[in-house]
């Protein structure tokens, strides 16, 4: 695939709907952070250093690749635009942190797009795997393999006592943050949301609220595990499985308790959610995040049923403000140009994505 | 046309669109005040006299019939349920006072729908003409004409000096009021209404808004003459025809002024209401009212499309709550239900008016 399909392309197979609990869990990503031993870590590199680790980990990728059964895509964050960083932070296949400085930060897309693995992020690599709905061990199996692959190529910087060793202390260990996103209107809206965030550091968890705003909230959360030292692996993913599996059982009593006191407001609401989308001539960012928490919900409660769920994974791709910008080739978009063209955007999607027969 | 059809009917031929000026002016009406001679005005009357009113009335009412061509049905307002009083006053084929004390109080509605002869309202005899669009003239003739027809059946109140003598001082002389129906969305988007409401007084016309609230405005008005004495019929319509004239051309100034300055937000706001009417699943009668307003401004300014302009007409009618509480048979309905009821008919009545290929 060309760089350009990778920018416009507005679907992510790990935001498909139907994965397992896929009504709540959205999607599952294992990230693995890795040094190689005597080059300093990153962010005290010279420039001789960085592209020795560009070097060495360009090295190990056709063992990948051959491994995998699948081709990667090279993006050099130094030769693609500051646009076509940020789609790329748009649609998590990159993190923020590798384009601040780009000199020599590489990133490897693989060609389903699951699999990203960063040279020169704020550790020397970085991988990242992600799948659709609720899937941890299979994304934890798919980077674990991958880091045998380059650990049998490189020498990585491990300490018997200590794990891995990682720029920042909070990696130490494993290296491995587990999250998952979650989509929790029900909590949400019956104001649950609070107390589990509150709780979650005890639990040796994190969780932070993606996208939205305050007035239009996404509903959408991760939660991710805080320790990376003295458990293993499997052990911090299993714990952090545990507590997902709660909050998804106390997101799914919300929503049943939302329909059971309170469905005609519901449906009121999410209707009028999806009738802003099919008709609005402009939107910001932040109250199509509002607008798509609520008919997310709509689908996941079969309330609305003329359009098809996978429109929702494309509206959070093909919504951004970067991704419209890169589209329309015009990263001087003023924002109200942008929020006409996310507009157009939507409805063309719903359009697309429509099914049966209106009322 | 039977009684139930008069009641369950949601078109009015005179909220077509497409009459005179029809972007602007909804309909026109007259109303002529008449008394019989030697009986008391309604409010001081005994049941004998009101019974005499009715009886001579009924025996004018075959040669009005024949010279129009057309049947009336004859309502006895003790005889109808409340709730039926309040939709005939709700589609403006009776007034208010008609209702207060039912006993012996008639409407005589044509089967057209466009006239009204109602016994012992205010005066003992009240002759209304409404025709779509700006069409004055018109409505003063036919009204004239049934004037004409029942003064050479009975002996009407009439002072040399004095004119037409009326219960209320204020119809006195002619017994006359003129009024049209305005919907003004480019003066109340643009801040202009005001200082038209505050000047009316200067020009003998009285301006008042119908339907909506202050948060939800219909932008719907009824500009009427004050004065009913010292000029003739003929001058006071004159009068009233000048200032809509010069209202029209100030309401299509501020139209175009909107679609010039903001015409983004604008075609934003009309399609917003437009999604909200046709997906909203619960509606209260004041944000009906102001959604119309925006629906209505975009049929004319050819922004909606895919909708036929005949819709506005019969959401004015079967949206409002006395109607609904009679559809559904129920007049006990909680005004939940009738705003649940409310969306329902919306809905169906936007998909039934449904044109052309949607986006």
């Amino acid at each position: 695939m060309s760089v350009n399909d990778l920018m416009r392309s507005r679907t992510l197979k790990w935001l498909n709907t139907g994965g397992n609990n896929g009504d709540v869990v959205l999607l599952s990503r294992i990230r693995l952070a890795r040094n190689l031993r005597q080059i300093p870590f990153p962010n005290r590199a010279d420039y001789n250093a960085l592209a020795q680790v560009e070097l060495q980990l360009d090295k190990t990728i056709p063992q990948i690749v051959e491994g995998l059964g699948q081709p990667f895509d090279r993006l050099d964050m130094e030769h693609i635009s500051a646009l076509q960083r940020q789609v790329l932070i748009e649609k998590q296949l990159i993190s923020s942190n590798l384009v601040k400085n780009p000199q020599h930060r590489i990133a490897y897309i693989s060609d389903d797009r699951r699999i990203t693995i960063m040279a020169n992020e704020e550790d020397h690599i970085r991988i990242q795997c992600t799948l659709a709905g609720f899937d941890l061990d299979h994304a934890w199996r798919l980077a674990s393999d991958i880091d045998d692959c380059i650990e049998n190529q490189v020498n990585l910087a491990f300490d018997e006592k200590m794990g891995y060793l990682t720029s920042c202390p909070t990696n130490l260990g494993t290296g491995m943050r587990a999250s998952v996103v979650l989509h929790l209107p029900g909590l949400v809206y019956s104001r649950n949301m609070d107390s589990i965030v509150n709780l979650s550091p005890q639990l040796g968890l994190a969780v932070r609220s993606l996208f939205g705003t305050k007035e239009n909230p996404s509903c959408i959360y991760r939660i991710s595990n805080q320790l990376t030292l003295g458990l293993s692996e499997e052990e911090l993913i299993e714990n952090l499985k545990s507590t997902v599996n709660e909050i998804v059982a106390h997101e799914r009593a919300a929503r049943k308790a939302l329909l059971y006191y309170m469905k005609d407001d519901v449906e009121d609401r999410i209707w009028r959610a999806y009738g802003t989308l099919r008709y609005a001539r402009s939107l910001s960012e932040g109250e199509l995040f509002g607008l798509l928490a609520k008919v997310r919900l709509g689908l996941d409660l079969k309330i609305i049923d003329e359009v098809s769920p996978e429109c929702y994974g494309e509206l959070l791709v093909g919504g951004r403000t970067s991704y419209l910008r890169n589209f329309a080739e015009n990263e001087n978009l003023s924002a109200n140009e942008v929020d006409r063209l996310r507009a157009a955007h939507v409805r063309e999607t719903l359009t697309r994505h429509r099914i049966g027969r209106e009322e």
